[in-house]
């Protein structure tokens, strides 16, 4: 167990989780929450914790800082979790540019896709270091933030898998969150980490082909297990087979849906012979309830930081995923937003024009 | 009124509806089925005719024939109205072609899109005649079978376009369909009427964003009135707004898909400001129940022989219709179906590689 104060940035389901988990087992935690969301963080002053159950323990986590000030948040921190979403990034880049000195290892968990070089670039546009930048695929936990400074953990993730901008930094990123995270896997680099988001699968189609459903009769069923139909799962599995195709291009192994949530949750209760049985009855999944509208991040955080740079990549190499590009588009049409021009595009993360070799070089060094 | 006999050819629930309102009116009609689904037809033998309630008034309506012999089906008429699902044209166009003579006028009721052009071809391509082929761009009642031998007429639909392969043809063929349908009106030509189903609006968006709702409650719940939420508003809207730009682009008068509604049902209680009140309104619509799976028409035919020919037709004119296409993509990936490959594409229909004149002269005439 680490010494040293944990940085955790981000005070929603997901910084509760993890400064709640870490500060349970005794990790100096600093927990960070941007000026602009301070009342999230008011509770967990207020309560002296952040109160854990699940399935890591139970107890009052107390992290050792809770704050909105960055300089403080980072002092004394090596490591610098990132938990967030993915629209945020780069405010949180700006807000802690100052701050962060060339020994930091930021890790966006998750990364969602591209998160990485979004983040490093925009440290780097604000003047601050060549810092390192590691994702996770996703995020460790299965969470949700209850009462006003309490989380439940419903799950952990096994084998998560992490990349590193420079890959170069692999070994000593690993080292670190290992010491925290033990089953933490390396991955070759942070394009194959972009790839490989559960969520940018399994989020978007189980919410597109209930939104009737759930602006008509409400959003009081399970997610996943009411959810989940043989049509939905039947679009899930093409826009997973449409991503691993891509995964293949670009020279990595690829590894279904399935096949890494059964990695993630195998000794929980997850599997099945395919998605739709393992989803439709997992116990991690069962008591997640569907949103209460299309402005969720299942659309707005999965779809254009998941989805949009998915098909952009796919384009810049000549593929054509033709039914994720369908979900963006015909949500977008529901929602009235461009996704194309409001997302991590080809574009906007460097990518545009180059081949498979250039985005592999460019994912291990951060340079063209 | 016509003394001649009229054919009407399908015994679906437009069959019913057109043979029944048109023979409760005095109208000799020749009701064919094809010999494949004969037993559509057998509880009109069976109870003497057909059943008829709804807008229309109410009787026992008894066509002058029921058949499945072709020949005998059009012997002695002029007027046939195909009113079979689009799927069926061309087996229909191959099995009426050896009975078909140069002075025969063939009503498709409705064309969906581009129906009188590949009616016409596989007519010709069979050895037939270069008979008349007209389209009506929607069927003329909103009705459903009932029983083994009745229909309910919902609904009439007023001003309902028609346009004609030949169009110098047009004149004639409104005087024979006004002395049975006088409110019916004359289109430009087969591309407006192909253009301008309003079920291809209508159906898609309602469904898609259903789907899992009728898989995982079931479909016991009014189709428009419960079914249309703002969500599929918008992207019906979107899709009638990408419709209205290719109709303009080919130099017709765009109509909105709620402005046609209301030309066809004003006088039956459709109407308000936008098409989600207007059909969240509306008496016509209210109790239509919802699919009971993706396997439906508003899928099977809307799709593949109107989406697909309007992003087809607007491709080869260099517009790219995203959210339509979109939604091909998504059902095609949910029903495991490439609409693609089986639909009216651009290539099938004669129209690849020709721009608006081309397109239009072809329209007119049938001939490149």
């Amino acid at each position: 167990m680490s010494r040293a104060a944990v940085a955790v940035v981000g005070a929603g389901h997901s910084g509760f989780g993890l400064a709640g988990d870490l500060a349970l087992r005794g990790v100096r935690v600093h927990l960070y929450e941007h000026p602009t969301y301070e009342a999230a963080i008011v509770p967990i002053r207020e309560a002296g914790g952040i109160t854990v159950r699940g399935v890591v323990g139970e107890g009052l986590a107390r992290p050792a800082l809770v704050t909105t000030d960055g300089g403080e948040a980072l002092s004394g921190t090596t490591l610098v979790f990132v938990v967030v979403p993915a629209y945020a990034h780069e405010a949180m880049a700006e807000a802690l540019a100052p701050h962060l000195h060339e020994g930091h290892v930021v890790v966006l968990m998750p990364g969602n896709a591209g998160g990485a070089l979004a983040f490093r670039r925009a440290v780097m546009e604000k003047g601050g270091p060549a810092v390192t930048v590691a994702e996770a695929a996703s995020f460790v936990f299965a969470c949700k933030k209850e009462g006003g400074a309490g989380v439940w953990i419903r799950g952990v993730k096994n084998g998560l898998p992490v990349g590193v901008l420079p890959s170069e930094a692999t070994e000593h990123v690993m080292t670190l969150v290992q010491a925290l995270y033990p089953t933490f896997a390396a991955a070759t680099d942070v394009l194959e980490t972009s790839l490989s988001n559960a969520n940018h699968v399994a989020h978007p189609p189980a919410l597109l082909l209930n939104v009737a459903r759930i602006e008509s009769t409400g959003s009081d069923y399970s997610f996943f297990h009411e959810g989940m139909t043989p049509s939905v799962a039947r679009l899930t599995d093409t826009i997973d087979a449409e991503r691993m195709a891509l995964v293949a291009r670009l020279g990595y192994t690829p590894e279904s849906t399935l096949a890494q949530l059964v990695r993630f949750y195998g000794d929980q209760g997850f599997g099945g012979p395919t998605y739709y049985d393992a989803v439709h009855t997992t116990p991690v999944h069962g008591a997640a309830r569907a949103p209460a509208s299309v402005d969720h991040r299942y659309f707005t955080e999965d779809l254009p930081y998941g989805l949009v740079p998915i098909v952009e990549i796919g384009r810049v190499l000549g593929m054509s995923l033709t039914a994720t590009r369908g979900v963006v588009d015909v949500v977008g049409a529901l929602m009235g937003v461009d996704f194309w021009s409001t997302g991590r595009t080809a574009a906007r993360l460097g990518l545009e024009g180059m081949g498979v070799a250039e985005m592999r070089h460019y994912a291990r060094t951060g340079t063209a």
